[in-house]
């Protein structure tokens, strides 16, 4: 069975704080897990039978919205802007969720990012 | 219309960095978020239509026992152990999602924890 994870990639030159981070990244997460239910069931259950495993990585917005461009054809994947109720400008872009879908297909646009 | 909301809870007195709090609020995120969904859909599509309100508090192991023994039973809540493969202990309680439900269901469980 092919290795399946979900992706989280939070920006990281906002500079938000633990919390801000937390919420803009379950955002991703619940989106892209809602489109990969709907897109490719079969693999969000073989996501669960693994465990969901769960990848969080960084990068700044050009990085996000390069491999946005790149997903959003082939992928579950959910960009996320903030309202901009609190700390930032209402749009910003603070975060991207792929899949879950198959490592081997994430990999290939996420592989030269660094852990957050 | 009752405003609808997503509580995740981190602990707090484990000091996970970041990208290890983002990954363990995502997990208690999308699973309190399935469990809404089968169990209250027609919340679940109110807390969409109002936005996805997601609110991020934190609390230490005993505070997040607490409100999940009496969460449990009356609102879709789902408890998260990490698997340890990494920093902690295998089994480990790293954060606690409920809902999307009825603010006016969660905040008496929740109102006296901090913001993350």
């Amino acid at each position: 069975m092919d290795e399946i994870e979900q992706v989280i990639i939070v920006r990281c030159d906002l500079n938000m704080g633990k919390g801000k981070a937390v919420a803009q990244g379950c955002h991703a997460a619940v989106r892209a897990y809602e489109m990969a239910k709907q897109e490719t069931p079969r693999i969000v259950s073989d996501w669960k039978m693994q465990g969901e495993k769960k990848i969080v990585l960084k990068a700044d917005l050009e990085a996000i919205m390069r491999i946005y461009e790149n997903a959003r054809n082939e992928l579950p994947c959910a960009l996320i802007r903030d309202a901009g109720l609190t700390q930032l400008e209402p749009g910003t872009v603070t975060a991207l969720g792929i899949g879950p879908a198959r490592r081997s297909d994430i990999h290939p646009l996420t592989g030269s990012l660094k852990l957050l």
